[in-house]
Formats: C-alpha cells, sequence, structure tokens
C-alpha cells in the first residue's frame, strides 16, 4: 500500500447538528479547502446538513448543501460518505441516526460522549461487522488530540494511570471561587449566565460529562469495555471556598479530577474532588482549560493541555477525525476490535490514599476525642488535625489523615454523626499525589 | 476498506543501532508481545538487528535475532518490513541503510532529527517515489507524540505558531544553575560528568539539536521544505547565573525556546535563549523535560510535555510510529507529499518583541547616557534600566526595551563599544510572550 493511498475523489460530509461545533466544522471545510485537499491528496465536501430548526440564523452559509430535516435520511444519503454526528444526546435521534449511518456503510464521526459512554460497545461492534469507522476526538477534552495521543502514539505502552481536568466549567468554578473568595452557589449562578452550564447543570457540576470522558478514555487505555456504569461519580457542589483556602494553606487545590487505573483488585474509575499539590501540572490548571495526564509503563507521564470546549477547539478535533478517514487512516473504535475488549472488573476506589475531612464539631466537652476515636476505630490515623475558631455552637474542624481506604474513610463519616458531637455531613476528599 | 485492514501477518522489524534506544525497543517488542497483537491484529516480531560491537554486554536477549554488521545489509534483507534506524548521525551508515532500506521496498521508522533536518525533503521524496512512509516521531520531544498531533490531530488548522523547549540538557542546565546558584562552567561539567552531553557537546548547548527538531516541526506545520540551514541559532553558553536571577526578579524563567512562524514576511525560525513568563507553562518547566506548544487558528493553543529522551520514552515513540505502520496507518513524511511542500522564504525575527540587554558599563562620567543615545539611535526605546552596584571599573547595567526588532538590537549591540564606555560584548535575550 503507497502513502496516503487517497484516490483523490471527494471525501463528502453529511452533519447533524449545527450548534456551535457543527457549523465551527463548516466554516473549517469552507475556509481551508485547499489546505485541507494538500494535506489529504483529495477535497473534503459537506454534502448535506440537519438541524431541527431550519430557519434559525447561523454564522455560516448553508445554502450550497442539501438540507435533510430528519438526521437518519441525511446519514444515509447516498452522496454522504461520513455521517458527522453533533447533536448530542445518548438515546432518541443521535443513536438512531448513528445506527443508521454504520449500516448504511458510512463512516461515523461525532462529538458524543454521553452515547460512547452508554453505548459504545454496541456501536463499536456494529461498526466492526460494518467495516466501518467511528471515530470520536471531539468527545473528551475539546481540542486536545488525547484519543489519537492514547490509541495511537502511546500504543506500545501497558498504561499505568489515565487522570484528568475534563470538565472545563467545574474548573472554572473551582478556580473562580477562589480567586473572587465567592461562595459555591454564586459563582454557579454566574456560571450559568454566562451559558456555561448544561441544560442538565448536574452533567457538569455532577461529574457526569467527565465521567462519560473517563469511561471512554478508560476502555482505550485497559484494553475493557467502556463501563460509565462502574466510574464513581461525586460532583463538586458541597467544596466550599473554606476547603479551597484550607486546602490552599497546604499547598494543595481542589479540583474535580478524573482518575482511571488498572489495580490487582481491578479497574478503578471516579471522577471526583480531589486536593492535588498547587505546584503540579494539574494544580496550575486554572479557568475552562483542560488537562489530560496519561501515564504509560515506557513513556512515563506525558501532559496534554488545551481548550476543553469551544466552536473552534471541537471542531479541529471532529476535523482531525475527518481528514484521518479522508487519507485512509482506519482504527478500531476503542484501538483493539471490540470483541477482544475485556469486561472490566469494577474496583472502588482501590488505591489507598490520604485525606481531606471537614466536619462541624460541637462545643461540647471531650468533642475532639469522641471524633478521634472514631477515625481510630476506622483504623485511621491522623496526620494532622486543626479546630477553626471556637464559636458557641459548632466550628471547622480539619483533618489530614494517613493513607487510607475509601471504605475506611466511608466507615468512619457514618460514624461520625452517631457521636452527638459533630454537626450536618463530614466532607472528605482524597488527596491525589501525582 | 474496513477497520484496521491488518492482514495477521507478522510486521517483522530490522533494528539497526543497539543502543539504549534500540535496546529500549527491543525490550517492548518482547515484553508486550500479546498486547501489540491485540492492538494491531497482527505479531510484530523482530527478525534482525545490527550494531557496530557485537561483543558488547546488552541489556537484553538477542540471540533469536539475525545479526547483520552492515546495516545496509540489514535494512535490504528480505525477512524485514520495517527498517528501524536508531543509529544517529546525519551521512554515512545512517543515510546509506536508510536509502537502501527505501529502494529496497521497507518502511523506516528512525529517531534521527540531523538525517531529517539535514536530508528530510530528499528522503521524503523517494519514499514517495517507492511508495513507502518514513516516520520519525521519536526524532522530536522523546516521548511525546508532537510528529503525530501536528500532523494528523491538528490537521484542521492552520498553524500560527510552534513553540517548544526541546533539549532537555538545557534546561536541566539552566533550571540547575537557578537552583543551587552556580555559574555555567560549573552546570555544563556536572552534566557532562552524568553522561547529559552529546560527544560534541555543541549540538547541545549550541541549540544546534533543539534547531533540528524546530525545523522538522515548522515543516509540517507550514508545508514548507525543511529549512534548517535558516534556523537562527543561538546556545546558553553565554547565560549568566545573573542574568536568570534578574530574569527570576522580573518574572520571567530563561529557557533555550525554538519559535516557528508564519509572518508576512515569510518563514521565522529561532532557537535561542529567550525571556518567558515565569507563570507560563513553558516558564513553570524544570530539569530535562520537554515542553512543545501548538497554535493553531481553530485550536489555539495546545501543550505537551514529556520525557524528551531516555530509553523508555524514545523506544515509545518508536514503537508508536511501528504500530501505525502495523495498523496500516500510512501518511506522507511530512503530512502532505512532499513535491508539493513550497520553499520557505526565511524571515530573520520579523516579529518585534521587547529584549533584555545586559552591558558592563565603566565608570565614567556620562556612561549611561551614552548607552542610551546608542539605543535611541537604533529606534529602540527604553522600558527600564537598572545599574546593579558600583564597582571601581564596570559595573553590569540591565535594560528592559519596549518592542523593538532583533535588527535595531543587533545595530545597538555593536554600537555600543565604539562608544568606549562598554566593557566586552553585551547580551541581548528576548522577551517571548506567550
Amino acid at each position: 500500500m503507497s502513502a496516503q493511498t487517497a484516490s483523490g475523489k471527494a471525501l463528502r460530509l453529511g452533519i447533524a447538528g449545527l450548534g456551535t461545533v457543527g457549523i465551527g466544522v463548516v466554516k473549517i471545510v469552507q475556509r481551508h479547502a485547499e489546505m485541507l485537499e494538500a494535506r489529504t491528496g483529495r477535497p473534503v465536501v459537506i454534502t448535506a446538513v440537519s438541524a431541527r430548526d431550519r430557519s434559525k440564523n447561523r454564522d455560516a452559509d448553508l445554502s450550497e448543501y442539501a438540507w435533510e430535516t430528519d438526521p437518519v435520511a441525511l446519514a444515509t444519503r447516498d452522496d454522504v460518505d461520513v455521517f458527522v454526528e453533533l447533536m448530542g444526546g445518548h438515546e432518541g435521534a443521535a443513536k438512531d441516526a448513528m445506527l443508521a449511518a454504520l449500516k448504511a456503510g458510512k463512516d461515523v464521526v461525532t462529538a458524543n460522549k454521553a452515547l460512547l459512554a452508554h453505548h459504545g460497545q454496541a456501536l463499536a461492534e456494529l461498526a466492526e461487522t460494518e467495516g466501518r469507522v467511528i471515530r470520536f476526538e471531539a468527545a473528551v477534552a475539546g481540542g486536545i488530540p488525547v484519543i489519537k495521543t492514547l490509541t495511537e502514539g502511546l500504543a506500545g505502552n501497558r498504561l499505568r494511570r489515565v487522570m484528568g481536568v475534563m470538565n472545563g466549567t467545574c474548573n472554572y468554578i473551582l478556580t473562580r471561587m477562589e480567586d473572587a473568595g465567592l461562595p459555591y452557589d454564586v459563582v454557579f449562578e454566574e456560571a450559568n449566565q454566562l451559558g456555561y452550564l448544561e441544560a442538565d447543570p448536574n452533567l457538569d457540576v455532577g461529574g457526569i460529562d467527565a465521567g462519560h470522558k473517563l469511561a471512554i478514555l478508560a476502555s482505550i487505555a485497559f484494553g475493557t469495555k467502556v463501563a460509565f456504569d462502574h466510574v464513581q461519580l461525586e460532583g463538586i457542589g458541597r467544596i466550599s471556598i473554606d476547603d479551597i483556602r484550607r486546602a490552599s494553606d497546604m499547598g494543595y487545590k481542589i479540583k474535580l479530577l478524573g482518575v482511571a487505573q488498572m489495580t490487582g483488585r481491578g479497574l478503578e474509575q471516579r471522577m471526583t474532588p480531589c486536593l492535588v499539590p498547587a505546584s503540579s501540572p494539574l494544580g496550575q490548571l486554572t479557568g475552562g482549560t483542560n488537562m489530560v495526564v496519561l501515564e504509560g509503563d515506557s513513556v512515563g507521564q506525558i501532559v496534554l493541555r488545551g481548550a476543553g470546549a469551544g466552536e473552534g477547539p471541537t471542531a479541529s478535533a471532529v476535523m482531525g477525525d475527518v481528514l484521518d478517514i479522508a487519507r485512509g487512516l482506519r482504527l478500531a473504535t476503542f484501538g483493539q476490535p471490540a470483541t477482544t475488549l475485556e469486561e472490566a472488573q469494577p474496583a472502588v476506589s482501590a488505591a489507598p490514599a490520604a485525606y481531606y475531612l471537614r466536619l462541624n464539631l460541637m462545643d461540647k466537652p471531650g468533642a475532639l476525642a469522641k471524633v478521634a476515636a472514631v477515625l481510630g476505630e476506622a483504623g485511621i490515623s491522623i496526620s494532622r488535625m486543626r479546630q477553626y475558631g471556637h464559636a458557641d455552637t459548632a466550628a471547622p474542624v480539619l483533618i489530614v489523615t494517613h493513607k487510607t481506604t475509601r471504605d475506611a474513610i466511608d466507615l468512619a463519616v457514618g460514624n461520625f454523626l452517631p457521636t452527638g458531637v459533630v454537626e450536618g455531613d463530614a466532607i472528605a476528599i482524597r488527596i491525589e499525589e501525582l
């Protein structure tokens, strides 16, 4: 086979979904037609588009393209080689159209993390049966080519751990809370006003969106079937400005951090708030930027940083996939045949860690001793403990533990209330040494 | 074409050069045989190896492989599909063997930046004629998959600028000077003792090695023929510990920074010491780690960070290329057919910048005024100026200019000596805002 076997024949795209990303893709195809042809050896053109509302005013000239109201009709058109799915949603139209596209012999490029997290295995198997590819660089970490890096660049490595800050909205909120000294609720409302939040904000602040991304990365990294249901999810809603300040005092930042690693007990996947060293690349990440850290047995640690969302970056990722297809680069969805992916054995927080605990201690004699006793009974030893202020009723106590398990922490947190000296639920945040 | 068209037939490697990287590749192939086959759909095997000294004790079992004394013989063996060139050097054996391999219908994987920087165009044209591929991820920034990211992941972008710290030894020396407060000569000798320096240390500290890498990246980014001869090179040998400290006082770090950008006047390529903001990802880079910054019109800024050298990281990059070939992913050497690459028009430091100047001012009346006059005549305005100490003979003066051109700076530096108040040559370091 010769290099760049491209036939010179145009590669024809059908784009479903004309929101920010869809229009971004249209703009690149229009603006860079000559460059794209030079790089792939063939014209890359759009033949048809689809969206819910045709009359909407959009920031691109679509008059040259056929219009389909039904994405399934678009996906199966004879003049479409690649179905570009940018509608979103893990059921309904997006799924139907993608299935139809594969069955009709089309390759698929998508930015849909939810769909892949929920149905990735079935879709990959179908693609394989049909001899088509599904590419989804835009589904994880926006413009950062992390899928390509993991699947191809690091293919010679046994992956040890994959980590990342992959929801820009959460990182924006946490960074903004610290910089402006504002509480969570206020910054959440700010982010909402700025249009940073999904229609269902829990997708962002509950860690679900980032959890989808982590499950996809874990599948590629460890050769396992996507197992989103096994991702331990915890959002950022209970992080207080005081937690952020105290973490900072100790040389840490709080991030919504995804970690996937293969342990002796199985595959650990979690998307939870963590304390990370302030001086680490992840600790230094501010605002809406994303960062992914890939650790392989030969390469060591590779850090990738870039915009995690937005028209240009996400469209760039979509185009990377489109151009791979134009160049004849074809790869199994998760880097190896879907039928060879193993069932992941879930292991919840198998790797021990130190934890940051915050609890409200009532002003009663022997209160601190009771808390210490609960920890001791759970087998947790204390690295440092500090009581803030001394109010009439209750005052926050901050505890940093030595390395322990999540089970032990959960046990202790459950046993604080019955002591009668702790008010409300304790906060426990894992300290991730990088 | 179906996904991963791999035939199931073994991909057979012939490895020339059994130094650190060569042995690293052998180890990955041996240790991960099953994983590599799962990921590519075919066995990846080594059939023959070659090195200067067969009797040398090496950290891997080579007894199963045929031995060739002559790398050309290795490159043309019937049982070799991919010639893996890890000998180094831009003339002689490495070049001869690579040419022979391509002519014999073999694909080539190499870590040889010097060879590509000097003969990349001719090699790419030959590969094209022969229908073979040359891959060289390991030639730039060690384990960081920057060639793949630039050529494939960001292929939908018009690249604006490519930057990087791509010589770990230089970054080690500069970081160590600052941390330990040691002068250049002492740290240089330390690095030498630690084996960090090339046999010809000027390849490292003179910026040549990093310049090779920059020229390769520029070719891919801008669709131009590799033009190493046009890289403006300046080493780190004249950077003093005082320069580093004063830069630090102003919020900067000194890095040997490569910058390639397409300007209205042509292609600017420079590998020179620069001041970069201490808070930027490049400013925060310490020790031997590499970092590459890619800026595209859609994706914005992507930062990649990882080990720039060493057995594991470099072997990981070599294997990434090998596995691409095993998977049937084939690409033109510099991302588009070599015959379509344009001749680069060199532009020396076309983009204006502020500069840091250090000069030794003699203790004579009106000395500072004379220096200011020289700058004014060159059209350079001064942002700040500070005289350190007040010795009997001469004292260092530090000047930060407003934005100006390199031509103006060179003119002024040339005119300092004739004033009779400046001792020795002035140091001028560009301040790169990121």
